[in-house]
Formats: C-alpha cells, structure tokens, sequence
C-alpha cells in the first residue's frame, strides 16, 4: 500500500525540482524546439503538469490546453503537432508557472484526502516528471549545440580528477533468473511481470568505454568500414554524414557547460545504438542483453551502472512475458511504443538518483544520439 | 544629392517605429519561427541592425553576430541556417535591444559626418527595415496561426463601415510609357533604369476583389476545378489541400487582432499567385502585367492602389533592360532573385505609406501565401 | 558431410526452376521495379546467379556485372543502386539467361569436383536462389497491381473447396526448448547455434486467421481505432491512409491470377507486422514469439504451418546467443539485418516446399506489406 | 486553309519517322523510366497514338487505355500517375504497336474525308509527335545514362570535321517588332496572336557557347563563386553537387553514341537555364530575352540557330498579350505551363527540322539540364 505522506513529499520534492533545474534559462531558452524529438522546456514544464491535470485533477479552465500539452495519448484527445511545439509563444512562460502553481495546490489537498486507489496515479506522475527532468537537460543541450554562440546551460564547475575505473570482465554462469520487477516498489508497467529467464554464461565490463576508448575507434576508421556496422546504421553513417559522437568538436565536446576539453577517461556518452554496436563488434565484443544486464546489476559489484550514462543493450523493446499495459489512457505510457525502440538500461548523471532501478528499461529508437547515452561492453 | 539632415530622420522615425510595432509581443512571441521562409521577431529586429553594422559601421563586438544575422548575402560570409532562426534563444531579446541601441547611437554622428556617398547605404537601410516592418506583422501572423488559442496581436479597433468602392473597369488606350524609377527619390535597384514599353490598350478593375466575390468563386467550386488553374497551381491545391484562403476559418478569418468575422465587402488577402491567376480565369479577366499595372498608378484615379493589400501581377520577377544591380554584397539585394517569383505592385495595410510608390517591384514566390497580397482584374 | 551429388541434383533443380517460373513474363514485365524493396525479375535471375559467380566461380567476363548485380554486400565491391535496378535494359534478358548457362555450365562439373569445404557455399547458393523465387512472384505481384490492366501472372486454376480447418487452441506447458538449428542439415547462419530457452505455457491458434476474420476486424472499425495499434503502426494508418491488406479490392483481391473474389476461409494475407498485431489485440489475443512458434512447429499437429503464409511473430530479428555470421563478405547475408526487422515464421504458398524448416527465421520490416504474410494467433 | 493531301502526307511521315527512331531500340530499352519527369519510349509511342484516338478517332476498344496514355490533360480523365508510368509492362510494346497501325489505318481515310475544320487537329498531332520524337532521344539518353555499361543508342558515325564558326556579336538597334506568329502556318497556340513588342538595341552573339568555353568557366570556379548565381541556381548547385553539365565525364560526355571524347568546338549542351545564365553573368554577357532571339531569327544571319541546341532565354514562359489558349482540352496543351517555365529558342540535332521555326517557344523549368539545350550569349 502507498504511503501517502511518503507520496506528498515526494511529490513536492520533484516538483521543486524541475523548477529549479530551469532556473538558469530565460523564457527564450525554453521556448526553442530543436527537432520534432526534442520539446521546448517550456512545453515539459507544461506537461508534466498536464498529466496532473488531465489524470487526476480534471480541472481544465481552458480545455485547449489539454491540446496543446497533451503528448501522445490518443485517449487523451487531439493533440498540438509535435513537431510545432515550438510555436507555442502562449500560453506565456509565466501563466505556464502559474498553471503548476495552481496544480501543486490542488495536488496538496488531493493526496492527503484521495482513495488510496488513486495514489498510484500521482506516483505515477512524479516518475513521469522526473524522466522530462532529464529530458529537459538533453533537450537544451541539443538546442544549444545549434547556436554558433554555443551557449552553457551553467557554469562548467572546477574540474575533479576521477580516478579511473579499472576495467576488468565480471563473470556470470548460467542461471535462471528473475527478471522484471516485483514488489511493493514503483515500477512502470513495461518492467513487469516478474518472469524466469535462462540467462547463459557471459562476462560484462566492470566500467563503460571511454572517450579514450572511442577515440581509437574512430582513429582506426570506425566510421569508414562498413562491416563494423548493422546496414540500418551504416545507412545512417552515410546519409547523416557521421565520423564522430554527435557533440564532438575536435578536442572538445559540447556539454551543458558549453564547449570543453574532452575527459579520455570519461565514459563516451551521446552514441545511437548503431555507433555502440558497431563500437562492440570493432572491440571484438558485444552488447549485453537486457536479461544480462538486469542479472549483472542485481548481483552488484560493478561500477558505473547508474550514474554516467544510459547504457545500450542488445535488446528490443518487446513486451515481458504476460505483460498487461496499465488501465485505460494510461495504458499509452509504454505499451505502443513496443516497436522500433531498443532498451537502455541503468541511469546518466543526468537521471535523478531516486527514479532509477535495476529492472527499469529506458527505450529509443537505435539512431538516437542526443540522450546521454553510452556503452557496456558483454563477451560470451 | 540626399539631405543628409532627411535621412538622419527618416532614420530615427524608421527604427522608432519597428520598435513601436513590436512593444505588444513577447520575448517569447519574437522567438517563434512557423516555417523557413518566416522568421521570429527577434530575427528581424537583429538583422534590420546587423544591416547598418555590416554595410555601414563594421564595429562588430563578436564576429559570430556576423554570421547568426545574416540573411542570404554569399558575399557577407557563412550564414546561420534560415531554418533555424527559431533556434537562437541567444542573444536574448534584451541582447538585441541594447544592440540596436549601440547601432543607433553611432548611426547618429555616422550620418551627421558620412561622405556623401555613403548616404545612399544608409537610406537603402531604412527602407530595408521597413520591408522587414511589413514582414515582422505577416511572420508573426504565420506564427500565430498554429496556435490553437488563436492569440491576438493587438485588439480590435472599432469596427468602421467601410463604403464598399464602386468597382468600374478603367480603360486605357495603348501607349510607349516610361516604366521604371528615374531621377533623384528612393528606388531598389530592380527598379531601374527606366526604359519604354509598348504597353497595349488594356483596362484595370478600379478595386480589389472583395472577400464577397472570392466566396462566390469558392462557392463554384473553384478549388474544384482544375481547368481554371495553371497547373504548378492545381499540384499544390491538390497536395495542400488548399479550399480556401490560408487564414479562412468558416465565417471568419484569422488576423492580428484574432479570429474575426469576415467582412464581405473588404478585399481578400492572404491568397498566393496561383489563387488569383485561378480566380481572375474563373471571373472572365486576366491579372495586370507590371507595366499595366504601372501605367494605371501613374495615370491615377484608382483606388485601394497602396492601402490594401499588395497586388499579384502577370509579370515574372525578372531583369529589366540594361539593368545593372548595385556594387558588391549589396548587388544580391534583389538581383539574385530573378527566377522563381512573381511581382506584386502596389502596397498593404501593413506597408508603411512613405515606404511604398508606382515603380516598386516586391516579389514572392507564386505559392505564397503568409503575405498581406490580394487581387486586381485586367482585362483587354 | 555435404553429399556431392545431392548438391548437384539440387542446384540443377533448382535452377530449372526459376526459370520455369519466370516462363509466364515477358522480357518487359521481368523490366519493372515497382519500388526500391523490391527487384526487377530480371535482376533476380541475374543476381541470383551473380552469387555462383561472386562466391564460387569468379569467371567474371565483364566486372561491370559485379557492380549492376550485387545486392548488398559491402564486401563484394561497389553497387548499383539499389533503387535503380529497374533501369537497367542492359544487359538484355537473353544476355542475362546465356548468362544463367554459362554459369550452370561451369558448375557442374565445379560440384563434381570441388573440394569439400566450398559446398557449403554451393548449397547456400542453392537456399539464396529460392528465396528470390519467392521474391520473383511476390515482385511481380507488386509490379501488376500498379497497372490498371491488372494482368495475371498465370490464369487461375480451377476453384477448389477447401475444407475449412477447424480453428482450435494448441496448449503448450512450459519447458526448457532447444530453438534453432543443430546437426547436418542446412540452415542459414542466423538459426545458430541451437541454444535452449526457458519457454512460458502457452496456447496456439491451430490455423491462420481467415479473410472473414480478418474482415470482422475491419467491420469493427479496426483501422480506426487507435488504441489497437502500436505507435508505429498508427502513424503508418495515417500517413498511407490504409484501410484494409494492401491487395484488397472491395470482395476481390488482387493476386497472381489477377482480380478474383476473395476466399473468406482462406488465410488472410499481404498485412504488415503493424496489422497482424493490430488484429491480435482486438482479437484478445497477441502473436506468438518465434521461441513459441518453434516449440510448437517442433510439437506438430498444427495446420497451415508452412504451406499459407509465413507467420509474424513478436519478436524482433535479433542475433541468438553465441550467434558467429559466416566468415567473410557471406557474413553480411542475414548478420547486418539484426535491426528494425521482425521475425516471420513458417512458409507460404509461394515457398519452395523444400526450402522450409522449423527453425527457418525469416524477416522483414514490420510495415513490409508487399510479402506472403499472415497471422496465427497466441495466446497466455 | 489546310492542304488535305499534304496533311496526309505529313502524317504518315511523322509516323514512320518515330519508327524508325525507335529501331535501334530493345522492348526492355522502352519499358525504362528514369525519373517522373522523363517516360518510356514505348509510352512515347502510345501517348502520341492516345493523342489521335483521343481528340481525332475516339475508337476505345479498352477505354483503360485513355487513362494509361493520358499525359497531363484533366479535360480527358484520369490519369496514370506520371512517375508510375514505367512499371506499365502492359501491354505489350507488341500491343503498341499493333495500335499505332490500328490508329494509321483509321486516321488514313479520316484525313481523306473529315471535314476541313477538324484537319487542324490533325496536324497539331504530328507537331506533337514531333516533340515526343525529341523526347524520346533525350530520355533514352537519361535512362542510359544511369547503367554502369553505358549502352550506346547507336554506333558513333566517323568523326567529322566541324569548321568552327567565327564567333561574333551581331548588332540590332531599336525597334518596334512584331512577335510572334501570324498567317496560315501551323504554330502553337503559345506563339499567337502576333503583336508589337518595342525591343531595345542589342548584340547577339552569332553561335553557341563552346564546350572549351564552358570548360574554361569551369576552370575558373564557376561552380564554386556564389556571386555568379541567381539564388535558386546556387540552391541546386549545392544541394545537387553540380560541377558540370549532366552528361560530362572527365575529358569525355556521354551521348547517344556512349562515353565519347567531348568536342571543345561542339556547343556546350545539357545546362540547365541556371548554368546558362550562370555562364553568361561569368562572361560579361546576358542571356537575350526571348523577343531579341526572335527578331535576331527573323532578320537572319546567325548560325546554329536551329540546328544544334535550344537557346535558353532570359524570358519566363508567360501568355503574349491578348493570348487565348485553344478551345476546349487542348487548351491544356501549352497554357497551364506559364508558371515555373523558362523559354527556349531554336531547335536542336535532335528537332526534326520541319518541325522548328523563328517563332516557335519551347519550354522547361529552370532546373531541367536532360534536354539538348545550349547557350547563346546577348549583351547590351
């Protein structure tokens, strides 16, 4: 049963959050879309606060706004296009923040007195908010990367040298294992149901590649041979003229602290699938299955799983065994988007610390390379 | 030879009021780009300024401004993508202003101390702003206009019954006139050098055609009717799914001051070429030549010539004899292109009255849609 | 060990039979390429002949003919474009078939005295042919359904009842499987190596889905319905406007004899992965994934496994555990597709009867509609 | 009055010159389409046909051929798509022909006995298959010019040796012209009514650009100076990675005999009207409007007038004064293209030289560099 004291604060912890992660940007910052993919963050502002809105609260004053901020719920009505959420000067900035302001007290009130059954919801939208958290920040970031004037989202902050990881294999014997989530715990629905997996022998990397690492790639012309590389990537390569990770700037790369030297030991981070499987092939390795992964992180001992970047794994994103999508509208959330989308498993520096888990399964489609995404090495 | 103390105020009235035209929007509202050949405000109010910086006083602070304002000028160096102007959050709006100010305060004793021949740029400045006044209402309309809260630029004025026009059919005998801008006032150069035409006997509706007459051609199933179309026409009606003006919304039609109801008896606007080609073959008439249409503004006597809505011509935006275009970068003003648009004649509600004249040659590709353009029938 | 004259009575076989099949066509209609997925026939019967010169032979005559006839093998040089195969005239048919001789002549007596370890290839050869005979009718059939003439490939023989099979569920318990190929016989690469899965319980439909069925679906506004499609899968709906299987034609449809009425117990056939499991949701029901469609192929007593359709299933065309593509540029055969295409089980109509296995994975994108594909349904 | 007998005559030589052209040329030859603007050779020899059963005999015996071979003309019913038209396997080129003899024998005694206000139909067929005799060399070209083997249409003849024309600047002073065509002889409807136009003084230069001219252009970075470009000319240079005339390949071009050594003497051909006004702004020249050529032409004296090259102009394809299109469908025939066209003058080696004259207004959009097209310099 959900705590609802627990869910309040949580609820207001997150909700703080996002207002304080777009405390560095001006209205004009936030109202940039720079790809039908990406949104302005005004308009994550905004939908976040929507899906309270539209999933518990139904308390429209304007119902065109249920339009505009709606994302993708064909039950949820028609919808803004998504690739003109950019245009959308009004409703202003400021009557967007007085929206969440409204909503957050409306919210109060609502947990403390709502039938437990509808607590789950609530929950439900502060993991919700917490994943536009992160895509806020890599939003920017693509945003910025098209400005010549190569803005900085903050201050780079002084740098700390890491000590860096030792690399070395961790092995695995067969087993069947649990995989999906379980318990009283959150999960979304994509994570369940808990099932047995007979999972073989296989070895994965104590740490992700590093730029040091990718770099040798690219200088032994990785992006130039073709037999390193799925044909849906190697088609991309050449059509999107790739030769390097989509940031990349000669020594640098650019970074929500504008452009910066180029850590060598820093994991390697906005790669598509198709760069980390080919890198995997060149390294004579391969990527996990998200099983191997889930049965690694379970175990422990390694590092770098859920605080630098996203890891991509050989895994489509298919349904569990069993697997029912949630009630209704929300049955959305994950459920269609089981097509064309490869998982990514683990958590990026960028991930709120408390929203991440081992049996989460973060999804996109394998050309994507503006998340802050990486490799995790796997060998047999 | 140009009285220096003329254009220090036709400069200063000239920027006073492009600052003036945008005081009812937003920073947000001048961020919005709808499509590449628009652009946001701020765009606008950076390149009206970048145009004294690069051709007059060369005092960039930082080089990149260079690159992120200019619009097509190959021999002004790199660009910034057209279709990305939407992009720039940076430089803020504010950024913008204090810019306009510095150029301002030194165009002051530039102008008051400039060799006479340097005077002709400058003037050239201020009508390059005030075309670009005309294009801040029409941009912004564009953006507007995909917003489902369908906001207002400015209220309302009171409604004013406007007499409707007496429509007649001027006629006028053939002749050798002299078309083209001669002697010492303001013209582009594709306006020059005057020359003569043969220009046959033809007659030219005295107004515009009405929003009431263009329901008639709708209601006759004009959007329906391929023979009435040139056929580039037809394609895009067909592939757009074009059935009425693009602003059109039922009874009403959507404006700077919001959606209002559509007066019958004002001229239509918001129609491209191929529209009024297709509409004046339906009416039994034909659009005006620009050396017609010319004729008919110098002989005078017609009304809604400059006020109302620009007026699409027969005529192919292209050279006339022996013309030259201006020396260097600014050649590419109008020369370059001369393919692929149509002229229109006259000026608009939204011309500023002491930008526009009998010889002025705008120009738009014939599928244009987004500007203040309307209809005058010629026939034999 | 491969057995010599098995191989040679095969490849003699199988030879004959493409061009058998190609008998109906004229030199013209083998011209066509209808889109850029699929192949003039004529390309077929050269390319299909280009791998016993690429890969065994290497007597080419005129290195030109690698380059117009190679597919997609990276590692075999240069290509035409592959959405330009329809533009070549030259070489003519009867160049291309005294081609076809030329080579069967010089592999006869290759099989009969090639050293043991190049069969191997002799045999592929063979398995590659008959899917491009499959691939022949299936392009074809694209070809003349653009035609509004609606040519037969062949006329239609005699209406025959088919008793209509008795729709059951097939229960399976759960078990630890062997899927894929082990042993002697032929396979290609991705059906290796034999790995054992930990498979669910689950029940499967013991015949396909009918027309009538599948019209049901329709009637029950099926293509309106979003919520019965995956994301993908409904902007598809919406973008190319589909409303039924692509060679639906009210109660006819469109197939190798042409126009005919359409067999409401006859499997449904030429839908996407998109509608198959569109379908299986509003039919309460989900696809099988290949593990279960396996396990259940390998069990018998289902019907229409291998003679109707090949069967979507759930899962993604992913590399098994341990899989090695073959050495060399034969590894590009099915390793470099293991992304954005889905599992199809079992054969079809159109299938070399000895082509077919149990372990069989054939793929396609899961929007390719132009394939003999079908639905069998799973269920929990 | 129109000539029964030399109508007839006409006819049937037109007829069997399009055969003849046609000889050298495999069924697979004409079934290729290599982009939507060009067609099959075997459509060429239908359309030409639908023409006279069209608007002459009106004998359907599959009224599913009108829509096959209708080209463009909405008046006459649907329409195969035009990009499809290469995937009409049938009917048979076998079957075409079989109907353009069906089509001979019945227009033979149609021409005998119709009545006189009916023959000039008749004729307008022949000039119309005359233009599809030049397109069919032209799209053979193009079709060819993708295949790796570089099929020649014929075997090259002996080189002649071409006495170079002294180039030199004919000079015209100022008149009132008259343009266009007047009395009985057969012209399109583009080219009427005749009218007096006032043509300043100019030079014409007295024969083509040369291909050791342009190579010269080319040399000195023609491709690769902005500032030599109209705007939509350099778009398409960039975007289309234009370095040179279509067809030049190294020292050599490839034409209807194969790759060939390139002639510096021969006129430069297969430029777009962009290359030749690129060109022209590069030598200090113009392109002369389409009213100079005509008076130049009528005064005579130039050469390679019509005999080698259409003569691109700076004038767009619009409606002479006064200009009525032919009564009913084939009003479509020239008038729904003036918008998006430029004029050509002359004729080219491919024109059937009773097919050309002084008045005659050839067009094709700017962009179009797959017809024999040339450059013919004016100045001032």
């Amino acid at each position: 049963v959900l705590d609802r004291d627990v869910i309040l604060e949580r609820y207001m912890r997150v909700r703080a959050l996002t207002a304080a992660l777009v405390a560095p940007l001006s209205a004009e910052d936030m109202a940039v879309q720079s790809m039908p993919e990406a949104s302005p963050v005004k308009w994550h502002l905004a939908h976040t606060t929507w899906f309270f809105e539209e999933f518990v609260l139904r308390g429209w004053r304007d119902e065109r706004w249920r339009v505009l901020f709606n994302s993708y719920y064909e039950g949820a009505g028609p919808r803004h296009a998504r690739a003109g959420r950019g245009l959308l000067s009004r409703p202003s900035l400021d009557e967007v923040r007085s929206w969440r302001s409204s909503v957050d007290d409306r919210m109060h009130p609502y947990i403390q007195r709502a039938p437990p059954s509808e607590l789950a919801c609530v929950l439900l939208g502060t993991h919700h908010e917490q994943q536009h958290q992160e895509l806020i920040l890599t939003d920017v970031l693509h945003a910025f990367s098209f400005n010549e004037l190569k803005p900085a989202y903050v201050e780079a902050p002084p740098r700390r040298d890491v000590p860096i990881p030792t690399k070395r294999w961790c092995a695995f014997d067969e087993t069947i294992a649990r995989i999906g989530h379980a318990g009283d715990g959150f999960a979304f629905d994509n994570e369940t149901p808990q099932h047995r997996v007979l999972v073989g022998a296989f070895s994965l990397a104590s740490s992700l590649v590093t730029n040091r690492e990718y770099a040798d790639f690219i200088a032994d012309r990785g992006y130039q041979r073709p037999e390193l590389w799925l044909s849906d990537g190697w088609a991309m390569v050449q059509r999107e003229g790739w030769t390097a990770p989509i940031y990349w700037d000669g020594d640098r790369a650019f970074t929500l602290y504008g452009l910066q030297p180029r850590d060598p030991n820093a994991p390697v981070t906005h790669v598509s699938f198709y760069e980390a499987d080919a890198y995997a092939r060149w390294a004579a390795a391969r990527l996990p299955t998200e099983q191997e992964w889930e049965r690694a992180a379970e175990a422990g001992g390694l590092s770098q799983m859920f605080d630098e970047a996203w890891q991509w794994t050989a895994s489509a994103h298919l349904p569990y065994p069993r697997f029912r999508p949630l009630e209704g509208v929300l049955g959305e959330y994950n459920g269609k988007f089981m097509s064309g989308q490869m998982v990514l498993r683990g958590g990026s520096r960028l991930s709120p610390p408390d929203h991440v888990r081992a049996t989460y399964r973060n999804f996109f489609p394998p050309f994507a390379r503006w998340q802050m995404t990486g490799i995790r090495l796997a060998r047999d």
